[in-house]
């Protein structure tokens, strides 16, 4: 059994998040997405928040499992008998910085892969930072996020206001 | 009347924006040179400050306004009836940026359009950081800014020092 | 009057092109879509049919010119009172070869500003180039090219197979 | 049963193409690594060699093909009831062309799924084209080419001096 | 005698800076490998640290000077009477920021010049952040750090834990 | 004695190169600057031309030797004893073939280390090809070579016209 695994942040998960996943879900047999915990980031989504947001996104699919981790991305792989990581490749700054993690997480583990997929080109310019500041700005993300981040965000800004 | 809006933090105003404004002002019958309020980032000059300093470059133009805003850009713009934002593009790290905030922009109103304009390639790598920094270590940015900018910095420098 | 300059080799016009030049309407007074005469290159269309296929595109505007000329772009952009020339900007290496041209043109004449258009994201990796090799291969362009310049393909096909 | 193309020109085949493959090997069930003929450029070496020179290579795995093709990629994909089509990805250009033929691909089929591998970092510049540059001046391009490549490329060199 | 400054953070000094080092000592007669002292981040090495981690590295040079330095980097050259800066180049980001850096350093001072030189290609996607961050996280960085750094991140990393 | 090689189609030499040059012989003790012969390209000016417009820009230095090379780049610099090549870097796409070549040329050759200097800004966008097609569009180029090629442009021209 394939089992690849496709670690972010999701904070929170966007369309070109999911278009990625639905992407991925055709190649292997298992999907692990799966949210890096960063302790030193100040995520605008608990862990807990992503998690239940991804999990409402991913019901339609039998071989997606959601799930989190800390420490080195290439153990946890390990530890999930997973042998590729999955990636969306957009525009040139994430080609430079993902291609470093690719090859890093190589050194670290010679027996996993990194496997680039590409997002549709309506998602080339979309991350979960743009999402969260045009959101704050109050700004309409409809067409970014699906549906239940769309409205985690607004409760956010209802209670922020 | 075409008018058009160029956005920045100004932070503060160098000879880089001020080389893309006076190719604007050709291009448009009115351009709205406005300042972007962010509070979570801590300035150099307060918005007070970078506002009289830009105002102390543009008195020759009769036909630029200056502004500040906070919100959405967009919104922004339609409340000054402009369709055109103006943006200069310099190096490729500016590129992928400016790309995703115009394709952004767009997104949120597709009315207004993104115009890019190149400076003179003396100003290709000249950004408001570089000139905060080379003026912290005690450097000669004369080259760089306007002089209303230059004496200010001087005057930073005093207090400071 | 402001007048723009839209040069190309339109080998054959694209969807792409036709999604800047209604840019570039709003944003100008006339604009005058020019075909650039090569007589090194062999182009799959005639001057002549590149003409009538853009002139068929542009009908609806009733502030487009439809011209082609050859020697110095800058040279003809005089004789037309033009001050702008308009370039879609799309992925890295046009960004790259589009900057070049716009500062050499600017050398030769300092009056002619070149303004930089995105087109839709959608069309951020459609060229004539490759436009013209699926059309070969017998591959279905009609998502690509506009009525006329599907139909014409489709006539240049036949009469070579 | 997962099935993949490996496409290219493969004039000749290099050291990084092994690299891609093998790691294509462990993703997929069966990987069809095939030679793109195209009749405007003129080879080094014929679609026959080429195809022979793979071969020699490629006797150790059993799930590789060798085959060649012409006409859309996407339509021999299907023939071949392949789901996706293997690329490597290096340097920047690379990731520009890559990407544009990838998005193309999926305008013409939305089934077939581009999957991007990187090679070893020791790869990272390395080329069909460079190789057989060096090969005419007389470099020694063994730690380029699989040993194969490299008899055939001193054949050639005998033949033509 | 021909002196060039080697300048960075070096926090720590990792197997990539080691061999543009190296590169740098053929060339020139003296290199001196500086400190960039930086109030406004919070390394973590301190200065002291990691500049004996760098003695204990180059002891093997002869023409080679550890120091550090803050204040403007053209005028601490001048002290130091170098004529050149050294630098490595490795992927796109560095590039626009390593050539923004040397314009700017060539504005201050037209006496200075910088010497770009590449490091090994296995280096390629190496910085000091990527082995912090997997230090932090108990990856095995032995294949990236000179021993003496090694055993530096094992120290600190058992002290924290 | 630090011998480097400054090789180049130089077809003709532009402001450009000379930039790099003199940058060059601040840098070491001789640079030959040297016309690689490409027999498979059909230059503008022949070899012998190209030399002595390069012969006339540089006989302000004592230590620039002009020469002319065919075969492998690394082997000729062996039996000029030189140890450094040098590459001025200008754009991007500079940057990837640039160091293609530099990578390609260090593994036919350990102990020949490429050097890259940086134009001056204004020549960012300069290159041979440019000023050809310039020039033989009647352009002035009179800002982008020295005189004894803005002369020989001149004759070319009236010759072919």
């Amino acid at each position: 059994m394939k089992i690849a695994i496709y670690p972010g942040s999701f904070d929170p998960i966007t369309n070109g998040h999911l278009d990625i996943l639905e992407r991925a879900v055709k190649l292997f047999d298992k999907v692990i997405i799966t949210i890096a915990k960063n302790p030193s980031k100040a995520p605008m989504f608990t862990e807990e928040e992503r998690r239940s947001l991804i999990e409402a996104c991913v019901r339609k699919y039998t071989n997606v499992e959601v799930d989190s981790f800390d420490g080195l991305l290439v153990e946890y792989a390990r530890t999930k008998r997973a042998t590729s990581l999955v990636r969306g490749l957009r525009a040139i700054s994430d080609f430079e910085y993902e291609l470093q993690m690719a090859l890093m997480n190589r050194k670290l583990d010679g027996n996993i892969e990194t496997v680039f997929l590409m997002p549709n080109e309506k998602y080339t310019y979309l991350n979960s930072s743009i999402v969260r500041e045009i959101a704050r700005l109050g700004g309409d993300v409809s067409g970014f996020v699906p549906k239940p981040v769309l409205q985690a965000l607004q409760r956010k800004r209802k209670r922020t206001s």
